[in-house]
């Protein structure tokens, strides 16, 4: 079934389309430029049982701790998306203001809604995609998900990644920013995110980024530009030829942009490191930026 | 101090050393050429009460779990070595055989002795070093830190770690492999492992690993011969120059010959991921093979 092209008239969470507050802001100072700005599809614009039972909503299960999603992970039997939301949830605390910077179909949203929320309503999301699609796929997942509680403490954009800067409060102290990058999972693998904006997004979500909070990196490299080189899968004239193109015909890659940005920062402020498994070469990368 | 050379008379670990009965083992079959054997020296034959406290012992503290570590890692509070020994707990029982394939100083050995020693006595740690100093100053840490106790559950060879299949009886299941290649920490870091005899050692140690077992492998890359290529710290001139190296010079360096050997391990039997510091360089890396 398509998407509708507008959200439901019920949803009420706080969802700011291009026909509403955002207009202006976006008309002013963009720093985006178009082409370069990253695409993805949704899969749905109704969460399926299969979303909400793995944001742990449809069955109520016990958020996984770090211990069983690493151990798991090591031992085969976890992703690295249940290792990124395991670690979140040691940084992130209620309250908090925390950045979604690639939506999607809403999974990470939600789970860091759930992280933030309290009686206090102090709590923020502040979710971005630049598909209208997205965006309305992640605001009806909410809305499954958790009905009208907590509405307004999501405040959804459809605006590129790199552009964080322009709707997060600047008194706000941000404790995490998470991005997915590449691909959707499931989706379709030629629509991919773009190296350059996702630059662009790192640098102002270290500006952004309160101390002692973390920007997570899930890097999905199965597609061209995602892909990095595995020197154990690959003969010497497979190399020469990755490497002739991957010098002079080819920008960097998204994953390299992103190992780049995190080998740049500062060892007495920042805290860089990634985690990935090693045979299975699409499988995605996972790179934690903690600002001490 | 200079190190003795022979262990205390009273050391009453199953210490055996080349005048022992290992001797004719030795001569056996030997499937290691020494000039590629791995060296590496010692810090000192008596435990100091930084090596006691880092192994937990001195101090008597709680064995750290695997989320505090994995935080704590990813904060910058933690090494690579916490993680591992934190993931080790988590995968070795009481009762098991484990191989600490590069001794050094015994921190590695000690922990290992905690995890499988009981009652029952069944529990075996089989140490090994190419130097005799690092065997008698394993066993020298070894009867600091635990005396006489579980004596007979530690077994020290003074063989290169490609021979793990000499040492460990046939019909023992192996749990757990542990490899710290590179230079010793604290260590003089023109002593280095050897990439030929690491690849022999793993593939010697995959043989070796029962089911559900963990080959850990902590490579330090603070030297040439463990260097990985990092493209966020490069210039085009120097990656080029590096490459030209890579191919026609230098023989594949330590952490290329671990990865190389995790990424060729099927899907479908092992789970190898890898853990590491961006913005640190010389941090070591660590590398864990799982055998489904």
């Amino acid at each position: 079934m398509p998407p509708p092209l507008h959200p439901p008239l019920s949803l009420r969470l706080h969802l700011l389309l291009r026909s509403q507050t955002l207009t202006p802001l976006l008309r002013r100072g963009s720093s985006c430029d178009a082409p370069l700005c990253r695409t993805r599809r949704y899969i749905s614009v109704r969460a399926s049982a299969a979303q909400l039972a793995s944001a742990g909503v449809a069955t109520a299960q016990q958020p996984e701790g770090v211990e069983e999603a690493v151990v798991g992970f090591v031992t085969g039997k976890r992703k690295a998306t249940e290792v990124a939301h395991a670690v979140w949830r040691n940084i992130v605390q209620k309250g908090d203001t925390v950045v979604d910077a690639t939506c999607g179909n809403g999974n990470d949203t939600l789970a860091l809604l759930k992280m933030v929320a309290d009686e206090t309503a102090r709590g923020r999301v502040y979710g971005m995609d630049i598909q209208d699609s997205a965006i309305e796929s992640t605001s009806s997942f909410l809305k499954m998900a958790v009905g009208d509680e907590h509405q307004g403490l999501v405040k959804l954009f459809p605006i590129c990644h790199s552009r964080i800067e322009e709707i997060v409060p600047k008194d706000a102290p941000v404790r995490l920013v998470a991005f997915n990058l590449g691909y959707l999972p499931g989706g379709d693998k030629t629509v991919i995110t773009v190296p350059r904006t996702t630059e662009l997004a790192l640098q102002a979500a270290s500006r952004l980024l309160s101390s002692g909070g973390l920007i997570s990196v899930l890097v999905y490299i199965g597609h061209p530009g995602g892909r990095t080189l595995n020197s154990g899968q690959m003969s010497l004239k497979k190399w020469a030829m990755v490497l002739l193109i991957f010098f002079f015909l080819i920008p960097r890659d998204e994953l390299d942009v992103v190992e780049s940005f995190a080998s740049s920062l500062p060892v007495d402020t920042w805290a860089t490191c990634k985690l990935q498994m090693i045979n299975r070469p699409i499988a995605p990368v996972l790179i934690l930026l903690n600002k001490k």
